[in-house]
């Protein structure tokens, strides 16, 4: 480019990351976009990964082919170690990318309530990593109880805890009651898949908290009908190899479970903790950024903070919620902002229009709070099967899971349950 | 069942295993497979894989979604420890399983020719975690390089050396130049990827040996055009982090390269040995069992080797190859032995009829010989697309297959090339 254009440097390729990036295309700037991965993941299908439903390149599309036709745009792979604000250079392990205006948008990562160790136990849901380990963990349990003689133990590897009823736990709770109702059917011999039980286990008074009540009650009978027991008023209090113990007010309860799934939190992404170093940003209970009514950092409105990094309280008076629908609409913000900016102008703030939640159970079952409209059963499925391929980023992507959730319809199947990586395939020992 | 069943078990769920299991399918045996993967792999589409352009589980079928309606059939998953011939039971790390008949179909694995050093650095494509690997590090590799300052480090991460010009070697080559010519034009803004030096190595005097001559010059003017250097008569002399040490007669060269893949040659699996020690079978110098001319061991009719791991040269008076058809035909006629032998019959020795051979070079291009005629180029393509999806084990993966192949065609897109697993995502440093 002829004259020095304005650096838009860009920290993370997620749903906030990607959309910025997108409505820069035009403008006046040179974007670089940096994350540790190669891809744009569609966190809200990873469930169906981790259920061998889908595989993970029909939810993760390249950044650099998305990006390929944004001439002003670079991509960079690599982790960032730490921002330079007075210098306003971002460091990585390979060198630094100076900015003159930084867009953060590096998401949140599972948290354990200061029991970090319960993460060798219980595997969260953030990354294809972590749903291939899942996927993983559930299969070989049914491997191993089919091989396995001692009645107690077999219960135990057809026990599957899913600590946490959010939209998340919903989903991978009734994923896995399907998977054992129907698709591996008549897949055993000595064991019934059928027979397993699956404990959904919420602290709070009911699943799916963040939507109306009776939606709760109706997304709780629906995992019912999926084989899902649900444990409500019930905390975690401990978590090992061979189980959980379970506190429901005073009364105490040990479970034995081979597999345990945690859907029960998330905190912010490290940047947060370098934004307070680098910036003086404010961190919330759960690290994420306290911003400003325009998304940017306090004394620093070169720096914005997006999606589920930040936190926002300016639009409803209460932190907007980590979902992949406020990130879209910031990621388009901030580049309004700097647009705006560039023309020497400004924006208002921030205003985050909520178009609704919704929650699939399983087959033909789901849930959907639209604000006016409230949808359960077949209907809210259909909507939300809608609006998921939708907003797929990839044409391909969008025909290869229509095609396989048409075919998972049909015949219950679910091609993609592979067992890889892990213990298995290093050791070739199998059974645990 | 009411009377106590012949009981036949099989060790490998590869092409030679599955068809065994399936040709007994209305026999009155009961079957036991065993395998240390819950999937059949269809491996002669590993390298697709491992070039982004499909999905694991586009080539892998869940054995127990194969054999569900196979009701004398039982699937288990375990790594076989050993094996007692006198006792006649299969020894796994949870047990023991008794046989009547015992058909080992276990397979090979790569061979480093006694330089088992070197697998660290060339990495094999014999399973779904190397395909995987191979991926992460072709594309890792070029996002290294767009980092990358120096132009001599920059080269080095853009040379890709493949080592031996078999069918995988000849089919990796060529998709990994398409990757650079066309996948990647326009994904990156300080290197361009068709730059990349694809280096095809091999120790013979042609590329794609079994095949005949002309169709081997063929071969290496499809492989040029696709941006390949093709060296013949060239050894490997050392493999280390930086590059490889080449031979040329008296001529000795290094390259650096920080990828270099492994397509040189397998040896048999470990339950070769296995067969030796308990069984006294006879091995070949890369461990295959010499099996007699029923495909049993000798002085053990009721121990059948099969595929791979079978060294046959009854047939045509030199070891079959250790290709997809031979294992089929194998399996099948090991199901109809048993079959015979429980009807107090017999079957005349195993006799492979040999269908052809055909490699991929990239897009429209193939060679195929059938013995009786010789394609090369369009045709040849056409001929190989159709054989490979009549043998996929599923309808779905067939339609999941067709539908990319038909968009990789028509946009030259990759869309499963993900980098995932290894040291990016665990360290989350991306950039070696």
């Amino acid at each position: 480019m002829p004259d020095p254009a304005h650096r838009v440097v860009i920290i993370g390729g997620g749903f906030g990351g990607l959309y910025a990036a997108q409505h820069l295309r035009t403008a006046r700037v040179q974007v670089t976009l940096l994350d540790k991965r190669n891809y744009h993941l569609f966190q809200p299908l990873l469930y169906q990964v981790a259920t061998g439903a889908l595989s993970p390149a029909n939810i993760a599309s390249p950044l650099r082919a998305i990006l390929r036709r944004h001439l002003n745009t670079t991509v960079l792979l690599g982790e960032v170690r730490d921002i330079d604000a007075v210098a306003r250079q971002v460091i990585l392990p390979w060198g630094q990318v100076p900015y003159d205006t930084l867009i953060v948008a590096a998401g949140a990562r599972d948290q354990y309530f200061g029991h970090d160790d319960w993460a060798r136990f219980a595997v969260g849901l953030k990354s294809i990593e972590e749903a291939t380990e899942t996927r993983r963990r559930l299969l070989l349990a049914f491997e191993a109880a089919e091989c396995e003689a001692d009645a107690e133990k077999r219960a135990a590897l057809l026990t599957f805890v899913v600590v946490g009823a959010g939209p998340t736990g919903v989903e991978m709770a009734g994923s896995i009651g399907e998977l054992a109702l129907y698709t591996l059917r008549r897949n055993f011999r000595s064991i019934d898949p059928a027979q397993a039980k699956i404990l959904l286990v919420e602290g709070g008074d009911r699943v799916l908290s963040t939507f109306p009540p009776e939606l709760s009650s109706k997304a709780e009978a629906a995992l019912k009908r999926q084989g899902v027991t649900v444990c409500t008023g019930v905390m975690v209090t401990d978590i090992t190899a061979e189980g959980v113990s379970l506190k429901a007010g005073d009364r105490a309860e040990w479970v034995s479970a081979r597999t345990v799934l945690w859907a029960a939190g998330v905190r912010a992404s490290r940047l947060g903790e370098v934004l307070r170093d680098a910036a003086g940003a404010e961190l919330d209970r759960t690290g994420r950024v306290v911003v400003q009514p325009d998304l940017t950092v306090r004394g620093h409105p070169e720096i914005l903070v997006i999606g589920d990094l930040a936190n926002d309280s300016h639009s409803t008076g209460k932190p907007l919620p980590g979902v992949a629908q406020v990130a879209m609409q910031q990621g388009k913000y901030a580049a309004l902002l700097i647009r705006a900016r560039l023309g020497g102008d400004t924006t208002g703030p921030f205003k985050y229009v909520d178009k609704g939640n919704m929650a699939t159970i399983g087959r033909a079952a789901a849930v959907a709070d639209l604000g006016w409209l409230q949808l359960s059963g077949y209907l809210a499925w259909w909507a939300w099967l809608l609006i998921h391929i939708v907003y797929l980023i990839h044409f391909e992507n969008r025909i290869l899971v229509l095609w396989q959730w048409a075919w998972n319809y049909w015949t219950r199947n679910r091609s993609a349950r592979l067992i890889t990586g892990g213990p298995t395939s290093e050791s070739g020992a199998a059974a645990p």
